[in-house]
């Protein structure tokens, strides 16, 4: 069994400074028709290319921006829509991005009865036993979970990572313009997401890090920022992932209430304002060739934008 | 474009008179030892290997079974776990039932902010485009979607539904235990899933087939007849996915309620009773080595069951 990833999730904001996530959600819009090319050329037009485009995309940018970050989170739907050759690339990503010493958190959204639940926390974070072996299907450190299906459908990712020493992080109140029209209903004068909130907090009680932090973490929108700060105070021991900052309209100044006192406790992901910044303006004399330093750059600039209110 | 699928889904059901799915979640513990240790001696413990047996376990049941049924429902999870070559078997099982004509409802609950629920929706039901080309990365009929996102975390997949003439069956009222922990909790006086069931009806108000139904199902519970009653009134038009029937409790007499007068409008599931019928003591007699024809045993006693209440 390997560290325990909250802890090491912590040591690393701590250490780079830099309570940040890369999404790794490559569009094929955000990927330089450059490299699309060369796959294709490679591959023919193909699912193979498409997944080989992703893959030097990832790459490029991983190898600029691994230093100055302590997590990366690829959403698996940008990988799963080109089929299996897809697939096979959100597991090469999360295998390099290991090697590299990230924190990697797939953006899975799973969640299913208990026992469909529990093979997909086999899968993601667990081990899966064939003959006499104990094998990994995927292996990220980290995978989002949704909570609809009540505590039959969480509770078997918990007992993973509790034996695993990995981690989630549940949908609680998220980033989308619709976001509220279930999550946001009042029940007994709550919103649901406070409901959700507290199971948060509930279902982690148990499995709280050296760090003081638990490896049940929540998923709160950066769009919705009063939200936040009630959520912060129901799970105070969650470490909150971020969606929303940037291109979803999120700013920095809306964050600072989703940290608690000791600058800790959030990580704010940016996905589209970090891998496709050379398609923004600011960064546009990188040039699409130049697109990782491009990357390298927004994350910097991330950075000092993130750490100057917390 | 081909047919359209809910028509399709309710032509098959009417003519070979079976309101009834078989789910494919081939769990480690389903699949006789004997095509385990075959495919281990093939391809080592591996997980190439896992994913083999799991194949070759879906193959064999759906040659027995596919002349009395109109649908399989594969649980993604189940594949998924054993890593790219599970995923792997999951297209590969899509693809066989497809060309055996089963409608194919891929079990994956998927849902997340619009951007990424459209890329799903793209990778399981409609294309990606490569250069020139439109590619599909998995293509089933209709696949199940998770709503707590809300209306633009649906929206996406009952676009591609509509250009592509397939289908969801959107999380509604779920069978496993605790699926009141949320989806009971009162809103105005209502449950929170009747406030779903609601959006179900107006998603799918703009694509209703020939038959009647809309291209926008629900999946409701088995085991909450009372429940089933309301929500078939609240959404007269969708087809209801009901898993939970057999091994998770729910009886044939608790499912009248979710038939619509013309003994359509449901469709019943069940996986590890067909699947698994050969470790029951009632199928005991055909042996691990004839599972497929227990499994067939297994459907028909399934349809005779069913029938008997609508």
């Amino acid at each position: 069994m390997g560290k325990n990833m909250i802890d090491e999730l912590m040591r690393q904001i701590t250490e780079k400074n830099a309570p940040v996530v890369v999404g790794l959600d490559p569009m094929p819009a955000f990927v330089p028709e450059a490299l699309i090319n060369r796959a294709i050329e490679e591959k023919g037009e193909t699912l193979e290319a498409a997944a080989e485009a992703v893959w030097q995309f990832n790459k490029a940018i991983v190898d600029a921006v691994f230093d100055l970050i302590p997590a990366v989170k690829p959403q698996i739907a940008m990988y799963e829509q080109f089929g299996v050759p897809g697939v096979a690339a959100f597991a090469k990503t999360v295998e390099y991005c290991k090697e590299k010493g990230l924190v990697v958190i797939g953006d899975v959204k799973r969640g299913d009865i208990g026992s469909t639940s529990a093979a997909y926390a086999a899968g993601h974070l667990g081990t899966v036993t064939v003959g006499g072996k104990k094998l990994r299907g995927f292996a990220e450190d980290f995978i989002t979970v949704n909570p609809y299906l009540g505590t039959d459908g969480v509770k078997p990712f918990v007992d993973v990572c509790r034996e695993e020493n990995k981690g989630i992080f549940v949908l609680v109140k998220t980033s989308n313009p619709s976001s509220g029209e279930f999550q946001d209903r009042l029940i007994d004068g709550r919103p649901l997401y406070e409901i959700v909130g507290e199971k948060v907090n509930e279902w982690g009680g148990d499995c709280i890090g050296a760090c003081g932090y638990s490896a049940v973490g929540a998923v709160v929108g950066a769009t919705w920022p009063e939200q936040g700060r009630v959520l912060r105070k129901l799970m105070p021991k969650a470490c909150i992932l971020v969606p929303g900052y940037g291109a979803q309209g999120g700013k920095a100044s809306d964050l600072t209430d989703y940290f608690n006192s000791d600058g800790l406790g959030a990580i704010v992901n940016s996905s589209r304002g970090i891998i496709a910044a050379y398609k923004q303006e600011k960064y546009a004399a990188f040039g699409p060739e130049h697109f990782a330093e491009a990357s390298r750059q927004a994350v910097i600039d991330m950075l000092a934008d993130i750490n100057s209110v917390r």
